[in-house]
């Protein structure tokens, strides 16, 4: 069950409200990585959740970003009123004046309508937890392009307190990844066929016009790693890549926890 | 701000759960005229509007929605958990397994994702409660259908919990609306040009292959109404439409309130 | 059978083109409350329902609007014509003038396609009725809007004249509404459970930064309702919400009429 | 502006109505090629179109695309109505019995909402009439497939009408593009750079494991063409491609006609 | 099997970047129209073809436009890239600085997510050619757009490339439907009613507010053609269109080639 | 710039086709988390990317993805073939075999379109790698519940050699985000406030009916971490969240690098 006070989880103060900078706000309300998009997901991950801590820490998660949700709607909402005059409408936004009086709506900053297509609620724990911790990682950085482009203080402070609370949440749900005591390569129970699993393909090659180069990092010269040069121009086909024993024998483990 | 109790607002009891019943409760989770359509329209009108009174009561009802919202979940993630055995799933729903793993997602039972093309915040008062009364209503008939379409006690006594409440909603919106004490047909502050918005057009004549005729009702058979027949095939043209003193003289009145 | 006459319904005439208010015009071309949703949303209700009368209705107005949708594509496309010069196109909207050289498409002011989303068809017939109030009183506000920032003689005719027919169309879908002399509050056929109906639940308190406050109104304060505060602080929970006696006796009759 | 005239364009009598097939019509009723986006294709071109006799061609045919709308819905309607009894309606689909009651809705044989993001509506009449060519051999097609899963004879007898008529379009669309006395590699007004334009990329080489080879046909093999093979491996690449004579003189001669 | 060269396949230089233009040409990227669409459509028709010499063209002209999607995506970037100052941003298009900070994304001009609905993947050989003809025409005529609104060489000479391309495509397309050697009336294998293939409905009458008239063309007045006047006021009601023998012997004949 | 090479990256041998199966296999092809959202979102990535060694990586691995596109379309349509039968067609899914012909097209296992709103290309580098990394957990786990349903020998060696190189591509991001060198909770320049970012609010409490509770875990216990207890019911409010010194000075470093 849920509650609603009428106060803010931050005071929203605006000095000159900016429409066009009220619709870039909207990205983070009703945007691919807005706050809609952080509470529906932690919360229906949280529905389906079976492991009793986290399905605690997705519903305290999923609840805060149901009130950031309020405050950067407040928020936008504040900077978007002045459009009730025709010309500054027309200079931002007509579907914002048109279609919506000036008011808030579940869209992002170009208008397209908020879909539950941005979510990933794939229902394995450890799976649910990697994309929370890149859903946050995403927030954070898209705060931080607002801010700099937002000039007036109170609007500042509110969006560098939502900022914040993104490196909280990412950082609790590292934890909790940490915390399954699981290998970092281990997702699901069937394991990866062996050979086939440290082969690098180097499937992009040449040298281009802006000098973009066949480079090596980690992932193409660490320990173990086979390099396997221009796969298809080499014709190289793999059969037979399941090992007799690869099968789960429970059908169906890999459910929601 | 929000703050969520773990105790549900009905208490769910699945007696034999049933895939593809859970499947079809989708439709009041994710769909169109489901629970999460009625939070998100209510809490957003509510965020714009700017009679107190009204504000108070988009958000009491906006906020009983999301624990609606949770109860309608949870319901349905029970029916689908046995979808762990492969048979079930296909069954049912593909995705529901394979992508989702039997947990719940916000889609509706043909598997559509959630969209805010669904909302309708126009952000004129008046208008928005007209919307919230047809939207309950829609609710109330699909809570109906599901019902009828139930054998499970505990499912189909959670269902009547929610599809009570929606009648109640409704009448609260009704109510708001006739406390405005506005003329039923006084859409905003533009009046209709005074002839024009009397005349009944009869566009449609003759008689269908299964009895389907040309007839009357109150529309257009009422005092003060006059019939056009066929008015495309006369190429009734209308000009003039605009009496001069019909523009408000305050530009932008029709906003948000 | 559809016949096409050429003349349009209203005579459009328009003194200088203006691009820009011809991509707000769009609004009510291919927007999410314009003419083709009107014209299909009401032209399907039609191809469903079995009560004859309301089927004519429904008919009559479905037809009207597909001649509203011809006028406006025209007004918006003398308006958007001049957009061949780059840059006026530019100011625009591009894709107005790259993807579609200058003329009409579905889309909104924002450049969103349209979509069947939009529409409102539950298939019970005093439930579409409700739909279609709403979706004029929407269509209402909008017209009135793009009136306020027009300032073109000949547009502002055209936009008075589709305005008040959407005031004549809902007002016969009220009529049609009150002629099933059904109970306002009854939507289909299973009653809503006895006092849960009356209960109010007050789940919005405090007070806001803006001096949003727990407030009363019809609503909360009428005869026959009771009012709940704060129910999920107070763990308020339902069970046996279905009294034995509520179940349709034949199923499925809540289908369309 | 409209006419309707409620008798059908074709008697539509159904045997034994069957709900799967009523389900699989939908395709032509709101899919991708179905009749609404006949409708409006057409409609919209013919909104757009400067070419007169060219206007009337695209109106005749979108208005006869609306009825073939009404039949196809219709027909839809009579297979899907039996939905009422639950078994049924879970075997074919939830959301027509759910959401919708049985009745025909905008959406295909998967539940999708149609959408204009289906609509081919480019501007320039040569490519308009290239795009009609397409979809009416696409929308032939399609009823073929429906006949042929289809055993009422009254149906098949509709359909079969519905599918002659999308021959009697595409001819008459391929008239107008012969009578338009272009030629048919002349899109709009800047021409191909001379060699480029004769070049063929052999792009795709080798032998695949389901014996796919390295063909030839007219297009790699006619006069004038030069084959240019691998062009990738060779790092084949081009410059300077635009003749300084290449640039239209008139800015946006390209508009719709 | 693919393999990447970084090279491009058409050496991309720009003078001055400019972000508004580079905004347009994303319609070439993530648009419609685009060679993402291009690239797809030809490679999962190529996918599902059985005629082994068209399945090489399409796959040879699918990896071109990959490689064209990869140079209209280069272009595209080098002109959004200076859009990291505030001011710029937030006059082109908010979403390309906010939310991927300068990048280019599957969007097109007007920023809606590109979509496989823009795909024409029937599965008939010769009606996915005469798709890909129309596809062809469309990228050309838009690709004229883009270089008439471009004052850049570099830029200019790269559109002029791609623009080059899409009629070689086009002419390929069309030498390989000509190859199939089909009567070009026969889609598929049921054949059209005899009488009423050859009447033409005059759907359309009257005359219009901007001269529009109704008027002959090779469509309605060529040999052999049967003018039906106004079919719907004249109730023209067809019936028993199936001769006995039009359906097709095996079941399932018109399947992907 | 792409060459194709006809043999497929692994050999794909069908024992008997599975058409429910090849609907199924549609998830990983046109589906959310499958090969194509895969491929273009490290490719489009790639564009954007200005550290030479990671554009690299995200080149190679968004091509290998594009081979994988290849293998697991050509499977789902050899077991999408035999859908030529109506009765299968029906069972499985009309809209492949009616819009389609028993082909593969751009769609999940429910038929919705693939929209580039997967996606997720955020533009700036430590967070494109996190999401790629949640992207290849969730194909690995949508690979293993292919295979969990599967009964078919060579369908399963395919389905095991996608999903060990979806392992092999999460190392390889895992590599180079720490390669990177980065404190994995620095995001972007500007820091989070100091104290907010270790409080820990508690918005969800009390116990569910299901035995929900208010648990502990390293994200609420550990040290330097504060709990809040709900917040909102204490009217727990922020102010003057952003620290003097917290605004990046360059504005616009946080874009694409």
């Amino acid at each position: 069950m849920y509650h609603h006070i009428k106060k803010l989880m931050f005071t929203v103060r605006v000095g000159a409200p900016d429409p066009r900078f009220g619709n870039m706000l909207l990205e983070q309300f009703g945007g691919a990585n807005g706050e809609l998009a952080a509470a529906l997901q932690y919360s229906i991950q949280g529905i389906n959740c079976e492991d009793m801590a986290c399905k605690d820490l997705l519903m305290d998660i999923g609840t805060e970003e149901l009130s950031h949700l309020e405050v950067i709607g407040t928020l936008a909402r504040m900077h978007l009123k002045p459009m009730k005059k025709a010309a500054d409408a027309a200079e931002c936004d007509p579907l914002i004046a048109i279609a919506g009086g000036g008011g808030v709506a579940l869209r992002d900053s170009q208008g397209n309508a908020w879909t539950a297509d941005y979510l990933k609620v794939p229902g394995e724990l450890s799976v649910d937890l990697r994309n929370n911790i890149a859903a946050e990682a995403r927030a954070k950085i898209t705060y931080e392009r607002l801010i700099n482009y937002c000039d007036d203080r109170g609007t500042r402070e509110a969006l560098q307190f939502l900022m914040t609370r993104e490196i909280t949440h990412m950082r609790a749900f590292m934890q909790a990844l940490d915390g399954l005591g699981q290998d970092p390569l281990a997702i699901g129970l069937i394991p990866p066929t062996p050979e086939i699993v440290d082969q690098y393909f180097n499937d992009s090659t040449g040298t281009g016009d802006q000098g973009e180069e066949d480079l090596t990092g980690p992932w193409n010269s660490g320990d173990g790693i086979t390099v396997v040069d221009s796969p298809a121009l080499r014709e190289y086909q793999i059969t037979h890549a399941t090992p007799k024993s690869a099968r789960t024998t429970e059908r169906g483990r890999t459910q929601p926890n």
